[in-house]
């Protein structure tokens, strides 16, 4: 990408005009990955150049950072008219993530209408499909005819954010049907609505979870999804665009939980944005908590240790093994936990069949345990000449990695079963049980078999 | 759900005419959560059942093994005339997962049009645009008028995967521009096409890789995006709903590394699917090798201790904080390493700005070092009555954790660099090296300020 050493040049050099040009001929695409890398100052310059529809295209797709910096460049006039121009769903966002102050007096200069769409979705709880669906839909009435409905898409389309999926309401805007805009295209002018919509149309409330809504599309290949209230009245649609970034936003979030990153966000930027980007002490707000679980587990470990003081201090080198104990049941029990979650969002494990997906999940820790306890017993055994403390190492192995998949399994399906978010909770609960058991196990299997050394 | 208890009653009670009326009232999404739930032989009867349409939408969404056992269940005609009706994408993630002389023999038994179809997308490497294409799209020529083009979509409407995004070819197919179906819509009947168009289109090779295809279907919001072979001739296109899967797969990959289950398939079947209902062989060669590769540091760890059985038979008690200081060093390493690959998947961290990103890593590493190192050292100084062994313990905590975030970062940049999948490998190499030398940073410090006591 050479876009943004051009674009430096030809603001340093103040030929706008070239400048003007080389945006003109650049793909949207190719701005955007320029933008991110231009100082404050060169952004602002470039967004003024930019037309119209680019501008908002790249705004919606900026860091909140970029974008806060961009709108204080604006006039009062200006800004008023960009955040009017946005999609509500991006507006409300880009609300969300503003000064409570500045939010309230950009609200009040929106257009009427627009202010009423805006408050409406700000009116539904964060991460719910209320909160990320668009008010910018079109509905048919049954008794139209496929001419009639065909004439308002077209009158209607430059306003919508989709046209292509439609739907059909009763005068009181409870849903009644859908139709594809191919549907109405293959479809006679004259045939009515009634007759070319589906009737059973899968739909979602406004309470309905964000994540929800998005696997729904994602497994029914839909482009939009309807929205309605309690009275089954049609509120707004959910777009495909919409549903992905959810997904990935899900996805990050269950990725953060499970390498012990602690969600502190409020919401207004991302925890990979405040880990990448933020303030010393908003990382440590971050990363600081699961660490100092562990280190109250590191100490239980320990004191476990200090009770077999005597056992170390006659045979030393039954230390040599303790990395073994805690690297192998810490990496069953991750494989385990990962197994069991991604099976669960991948639907090949289903909750109701816990109970059959445990045993086999215990059958194959105890497998894995049996080969690696005759392998690392075995190296034991014949490293320190010592057939006892082989067979000590092997078995505490064997118990211990059986444990810690048994652990990976259990833990987030207990943790679902009392509602608590299962990727947050399980991995310190999953390290700290498998450590402290995995030590006390190997310590009691070298006491009874390395016994007469003591 | 209740569908597959309903299901499952009727079917004994061989009342096909209710089953038949229950699965017409049924919506399509129910009865794909109930169709899981079903033995192999009601699944048989349920899918004959079905409208051809809800089948093969049905059919789609179906585990590997569920999609071979209905297929048994056919008469070769069925097969042919089943397999000759499915999108030509999935048709071909069909023919992959099936034994090859089977699958040969279903490609000579498709119609002559939709072999040579399936046989272009075989053509092209896994995981690439050229594979996961649709050829179902709508080309239109830039003389035409909006007219003529709205005609053509109508009649093509019904044959092709979207109808939604409109590409413009010249006679040799050269891709000449873009153009959706809103576009067209609003335009006046009159104009040509060529006025219409967006020429600027974007466009992925058939050799450009699938995730970066579903990127960019992402960033952008677009519902599909052409593909071109080599010539810039358009010969496929890649949809939306395709791209959605295409990243849910590449996140599981990404964790799957992340979590040390190696990947041994040979794309027949998911990761997931192995894991969860895979045989205890092919379990065992998922979740072996990273194991074995644990066992070695291991061991390797062991030996650090062995170094210094002295200090360990003269002073017992420093074994008592082996558990902290790996644990600790751990899940820095894992904090680090997941805001270094989620920052690059995101778009947080540039690669180009590593070193950036690199020192200030080194800098939260040092800080939250300190911070553990001087809690755990003072309660270590207290626990064992010795401020020497506070120092040891802490100071090793500082110089492990910093170690730990930098490792984080600079392993999987220098697999990327190397082009080594950067996932597949950090987690088994950070593990292995933090190990170690944590340890040995520990027992130097311990011997540097327990001299006296040796």
């Amino acid at each position: 990408m050479l876009y943004e050493k051009i674009i430096s040049a030809f603001i340093e050099s103040k030929d706008m005009e070239s400048l003007k040009a080389v945006l003109g001929d650049a793909e949207l695409m190719e701005i955007l990955h320029a933008f991110h890398d231009l100082t404050p100052e060169e952004q602002v310059i470039v967004f003024r150049l930019l037309p119209k529809d680019d501008a908002l295209s790249i705004f919606e797709e900026l860091d909140t950072d970029e974008q806060q910096n961009l709108l204080r460049s604006f006039t009062d006039e200006k800004t008023i008219e960009f955040v009017n121009e946005l999609a509500p769903d991006d507006r409300v966002k880009l609300l969300e993530e503003m000064p409570a102050v500045v939010a309230k007096k950009l609200i009040n200069s929106l257009s009427p209408e627009e202010r009423k769409v805006t408050n409406v979705l700000l009116g539904y709880a964060p991460e719910t499909a209320g909160r990320i669906m668009t008010t910018e839909y079109i509905s048919l009435k049954r008794d139209m005819t496929v001419e009639r409905a065909l004439e308002k898409v077209r009158r209607q389309a430059k306003e919508k954010e989709t046209i292509y999926t439609l739907y059909v309401t009763d005068n009181s805007k409870k849903l009644e049907g859908v139709l594809s805009l191919k549907d109405l295209l293959m479809a006679d002018g004259g045939a009515k609505i009634e007759a070319i919509m589906t009737e059973k149309a899968i739909k979602a409330s406004t309470d309905t979870d964000q994540e929800e809504v998005a696997r729904l599309l994602q497994e029914l290949d839909l482009l939009a999804l309807p929205v309605v209230d309690k009275e089954d009245r049609l509120v707004g649609i959910v777009t495909i665009d919409d549903a992905v970034d959810i997904l990935e936003e899900e996805v990050t979030e269950d990725i953060f939980d499970q390498a012990g990153l602690a969600d502190i966000t409020k919401k207004e930027t991302s925890r990979s944005e405040v880990l990448v980007s933020g303030s010393l002490w908003a990382i440590w707000k971050v990363r600081l908590p699961f660490l100092l679980i562990t280190l109250i587990a590191g100490f239980l470990a320990g004191m476990v240790i200090e009770g077999f003081e005597e056992v170390l201090e006659a045979t030393a080198f039954v230390a040599f093994f303790i990395p073994l104990i805690m690297d192998m049941g810490g990496n069953v029990g991750t494989q385990s936990s990962t197994v069991f979650a991604r099976g669960v969002v991948l639907g090949h494990i289903q909750v109701k069949h816990f109970f059959k997906h445990f045993f086999k999940e215990i059958g194959v820790g105890f497998s894995i345990g049996t080969l690696v306890g005759i392998m690392a017993g075995t190296i034991a055994a014949i490293w320190q000449g010592l057939p006892m403390l082989g067979l000590a190492v092997g078995l505490a192995l064997v118990v211990t990695m059986t444990l810690a998949a048994l652990l990976g399994f259990l833990v987030p399906f207990v943790l679902i079963k009392f509602n608590v978010d299962q990727a947050a909770g399980s991995a310190p609960i999953i390290t700290s049980i498998k450590d402290i058991a995995g030590l006390l196990i190997y310590f009691v299997f070298v006491s009874i078999f390395l016994g007469n050394l003591l």
